[in-house]
């Protein structure tokens, strides 16, 4: 695969590779503070639900060191410094799960400073490991669903940039290839920050994997033309009965796919899944600046004075969706009460 | 409306606003031959179909006027010079049209270059008023579709300077707007060449109409979310059956739209119609270079090696369209009737 990691874990030091500069250069950052490990986050240097989960709990060994080098009452300054953290981007649940794990171990420990410092570091390193595992039964689990000879569309990116390191969606797709499958992926650029033409076409690239990038309005077109056998895509958050907040743009694949009665798959790990919401509709939705709407790198696109409403994440209502990928399996109809077992099995 | 001309005849001179440097610059690029004008259609410094089909039209007095300066048998010249001019964009029918209707002059008249060249003046002038008047007309027709609070979303560029010179769908919505009506407009930024946040929105500008640019893949959501009334595109080519070539993303759009059971209108004068073409099938789909999806104003978006399958335009089937708005009123279901009717009217 390159050898890359998105996020990385080194003697002790917490690295991210640097996405916003993908893929014209591979970067490494040190992640030193609490402000490193929030600018990273919000400003999607490490990004993907999962990823920024695994990112999360090694920023809270990160916080946890920098504040005790500090005077006072560190559980208040590292409980107000996660907050920080957790509010940086509100849609993926995975975030706000892996730091209430880390603050589960930081209030249950001892006092001892270092000793709590190595008990974090080892949390953040199982949900790392967790993750993995995770990632590599999804694929094992998905790539039934998958054909040789099959041409898939996806969105954004899901791969190991996006994890902890194989992926979800594009991690099935990946599996299947390795599995000697046949498969042509259409990437969606995913405007407007092209996690599909940078990333996810940068680890196709590297994997030899069939593809070609399009505009994401062309989807429509090519399900119309039969050009699109199914579709895969991750998520940010999944509410109790199926609905699913992803990437904008992933609703309306879902409508398509409906449309053209195509497959339209959901793979994630349950960490993902937030159990203790009923519908999508209590789903946060990001808003972003509209420069990133309005400018690219930099260029300016529109006029001077133009606004636009700039969503990160939209909600796929549960009944457009044919099955979700999980570690545990596959997840069909009614989701209500399979991911209610899917709850009971953790 | 700013003062700006997408296609200007001054003084028997061809002069087009050249839209790739909007909205940063109005720069008016003289049209001196026939390379300038085959340039200028293919590299998208004019487009819209029937802004093409005004060009193409001056265009063709151009050409004759550069071919009247060298030797040999002129007509023959001619007719090769204009085929190449048509063989720039093979999906609006517009510029076919406009065409054909200069050659009828050229053949019929007679042998004097001088008097020649007046009469091809003439008829492009006539074609250039006889689209404004469409537009006009288009525009006060469909104003009875909107109502104020509307809020409307438009895909591409269809204003003034996609026409001769007020605009197809983006009329419609000015003309409401004239009117007193309260207009809120959904900006599809329209990938990959962002007629949308480029074009439309420079133009929504000058003319204080509210608007939000959103991305194309958006609109999905906005509509589940309740936040779209109405859709109004534009077209490049309608078939007789009501099927409709129109910019990337508006078959996306169709499927939306009837999903969530809003109106889509398609605003377009008659010579969008291509009454010898049955169905959609039939109409040809420029494929555009790569580069377009894959770079951006010179930066690169994706890997060096990346592949783009990128589609200039497609066809939204006639049964997702709910009426058409042309300068001979509106056109509803069954469309081969009613378009049938109106080839009649012609």
């Amino acid at each position: 695969m390159g050898g890359f990691k998105a996020v990385d874990w080194r003697e002790g030091k917490l690295f991210i590779l640097d996405q916003t500069l993908l893929p014209e250069s591979e970067v490494y950052r040190e992640i030193k503070t609490k402000a490193d490990i929030c600018e990273a986050i919000s400003s999607l240097r490490v990004r993907g639900a999962p990823a920024i989960g695994v990112a999360a709990a090694f920023g809270v060994v990160v916080v946890a060191r920098e504040v005790f080098e500090k005077e006072g009452n560190f559980l208040d300054r590292i409980e107000e410094a996660v907050k920080s953290l957790v509010s940086t981007r509100p849609t993926a649940v995975n975030l706000k799960k892996a730091v209430e794990r880390m603050m589960k171990v930081l209030l249950s420990a001892s006092a001892d400073r270092e000793e709590l410092l190595l008990k974090l570091e080892e949390e953040a390193k199982k949900i790392y490991q967790e993750n993995l595992e995770s990632d590599l039964k999804i694929a094992e689990n998905g790539t039934s669903l998958l054909n040789s000879g099959d041409r898939v569309l996806t969105h954004c990116n899901t791969g190991a940039l996006a994890t902890a390191g194989y992926g979800t969606a594009l991690g099935v797709i990946k599996k299947a290839c390795e599995q000697g499958k046949k498969i042509k992926v259409f990437v969606d650029e995913t405007r407007p920050l092209l996690q599909g033409s940078r990333l996810t076409a940068w680890e196709l690239e590297k994997l030899g994997i069939d593809y070609e990038i399009i505009v994401d309005s062309a989807a429509g077109f090519l399900m119309a033309q039969g050009k699109i056998d199914k579709i895969i895509v991750g998520a940010d958050r999944i509410a109790l009965n199926g609905d699913t907040a992803n990437k904008i743009g992933t609703h309306s694949l879902g409508v398509l796919a409906k449309h053209y009665r195509l497959p339209f798959y959901v793979a994630a790990p349950l960490t993902t899944f937030d159990f203790e919401l009923k519908q999508g509709e209590g789903i946060p939705i990001e808003e972003r600046q509209a420069k990133e709407v309005l400018e690219l790198k930099g260029v300016r696109l529109a006029p001077s004075a133009a606004r636009a409403y700039n969503l990160a994440f939209d909600v796929t209502p549960s009944h457009l969706i044919s099955a979700f990928i999980t570690e545990k399996g596959l997840i069909f109809p009614p989701f209500t009460e399979s991911i209610g077992n899917l709850r009971e099995r953790i």
